[in-house]
């Protein structure tokens, strides 16, 4: 049951270092508070070696990244694990330039991460070295449906083994495993596509919930796909006449802060393969 | 009749790149996700043609500038121009600094933008080469008015005449001209100027139109426009007593989540002059 | 009464220019907007002087630095200085990092604030030039309580005494004083604390708010707080089933947007000391 690590992050509060995109930041930190962390932002490399000390856990997004913001990455990233913490990559838009894909690949070099977070073209990509990505979202070919389903499992188990992090893919289906099992995940609505950030927002949340729980990765790590699902479908279900994509990212947010363990044990959907 | 332009970006779902401020950059994402676009951001220099080779469109605002972003659009808009993508120029706050009107001119200079949309303060001082804009809103004395109407449609046609662009002003009164015809329009809400970033969202749309629509430059800004415009007054119509600026923020991106061709046929209000 | 600085606002509809993070900034613009001023953002250092000349006050967060915004915030501190602008430090994590705390110490060495707002472990961190923040929250510890007031009282009269600025400490009680009388503000609701950025939407306010009254500063700035304080009042009673932190959010600036100096004079809870 994953209710447990939902509540573990509620209870020990985790302080949460993001170096991660200007664009959806705000609703990051915003999340992270929602599900009971504590959210801190800093990307300057003067400045990262200090915050990520203070914290439990450093998300590194690649979203919009400039070449101050990369050093910060790495020595963040360096320092982090020197300390221990949980450290998460979410390569948002590796394989759409020869940048992002680069700098994906160049932290992987050289930390060791605790969890990889993307959709399946990102982490197709990292698992390539080059990839076709189209922009922020997935492409259609890539998809894992119920027919590639056993082909997915594999590869990210096999990915998960090679690199020895937590691999996370979401999507339709979305995807937590290790080297031995993969947490199959059915929770979500197809409309959280039509915000910007939820996957964003989802590795924030899955830092933190790592961070609590860093006993149990995999299970932390499914534990945050599921409670995003599951807030997409409870913000769904409130949704109202003439709402939206900008109201229903509110209602999602608003969901996480009004989840707790027990809800989290009803509502998550899921197999292990 | 505008609508098919907005069902255009249902259809082609047109990717747009986006070198904006970070103010008002997530809203800028979800009005092109509500709209039927793909947004991506971003603005180093070394990421920008990659980016936005693999993209339709591009669109440039320098309401926050730094000398990295400043160079990203330079390279951006050559590499896009050279494509052949639709490129659109929004000079928030030009004339009110040195750095704001010299960047929106050197920009005018090296690259041919499909459209420049801004407010008439904006938009005198590009057309000048000099400004006294007070801060990013327009000066009362530069308003289009009912009375000072002729003359401004003078002014955006001879301006487009000028720049081979669609000039699009907004305000009270907006208006898309090329350098023959002018779209007067008349949707909106005053209430719009109490949000941050209405400009920079639309502009972001525009794009989106421009891209989904190339043969139809004109027509297709204007329809982003009273697209823009009917989405103040839906989402106006729809507020409740005690709910201010940042609900009808969310309102206005979820009318144009709800709104379609059909929908902009019947609510919007221009003559062609 | 503090009513008529909320009206002031309103009136005099202050132009401020904001050096601030990108985590909160949409927020602050909005809520900016809301009270009645009207935002600009620029941190690029050969940007930044031309625009604080424009503008009434500036308002400078630490929240998120990078070596070329910390620049800006010398060079538009100085000249708004020179100006006799209101200028406000928010001096976000100081104490949880040398380079937070160090810029906090630098600009106060080269600019004379109008008014310091932070958390106490912040301002405690300013006042002895190093400290342990843990994070952008205060810590516990730290606290400003019923038992703690008339130590907190004497400590903040003695910084503004020192530094010549207005000094406000906000938490579960406010603290706003000059070297000779304190605001004891008791407005506001615990669940702000689950919202990114009321401390800075707080500090962006109260430059409005010093911009409109700079004949009573110390009362101006008072007025702020109380503001701030009775919208999360406001919006929190607002507040229905399943509705969390981030639509509270949306609720306190629509809270502000409806808020009048009659209003503020009815709801403001506060004893001078």
């Amino acid at each position: 049951m994953l209710g447990k690590y939902f509540d573990n992050v509620r209870k020990n509060v985790p302080l949460v270092h993001n170096i991660t995109n200007y664009v959806t930041v705000n609703d990051v930190a915003n999340v992270l508070l929602a599900c009971g962390g504590s959210p801190i932002m800093s990307d300057e490399p003067e400045d990262v070696e200090d915050i990520t000390s203070i914290c439990g856990g450093l998300n590194i997004n690649i979203g919009t990244l400039n070449k101050s913001s990369i050093e910060g990455m790495y020595r963040a990233g360096r320092k982090a694990s020197q300390l221990g913490h949980v450290v998460l990559l979410d390569p948002v838009g590796a394989g759409a330039s020869a940048l992002r894909t680069d700098t994906a690949a160049g932290l992987m070099n050289e930390i060791r991460f605790t969890a990889i977070r993307g959709n399946i073209s990102e982490i197709k990509t990292i698992a390539l070295g080059s990839g076709t990505t189209k922009g922020v979202d997935a492409d259609v070919a890539d998809a894992v449906t119920e027919e590639t389903l056993d082909q997915a499992v594999k590869f990210v188990k096999d990915l998960a083994e090679k690199t020895g992090s937590v691999i996370a893919v979401t999507g339709a289906i979305d995807l937590a495993a290790d080297s031995e099992r993969c947490f199959v995940i059915r929770n979500g609505h197809p409309e959280m596509g039509r915000i910007t950030g939820t996957g964003c927002q989802l590795s924030g949340m899955m830092t933190a919930f790592l961070a609590a729980s860093p006993e149990a990765k995999l299970e932390a790590a499914a534990a945050a796909i599921c409670a995003m699902g599951l807030a997409g479908e409870i913000a769904w279900s409130r949704m109202q006449d003439g709402e939206g994509n900008s109201t229903y990212r509110n209602r999602i947010i608003d969901a996480i802060y009004n989840m707790d363990g027990a809800m989290l044990d009803k509502g998550a959907k899921y197999e292990v393969r």
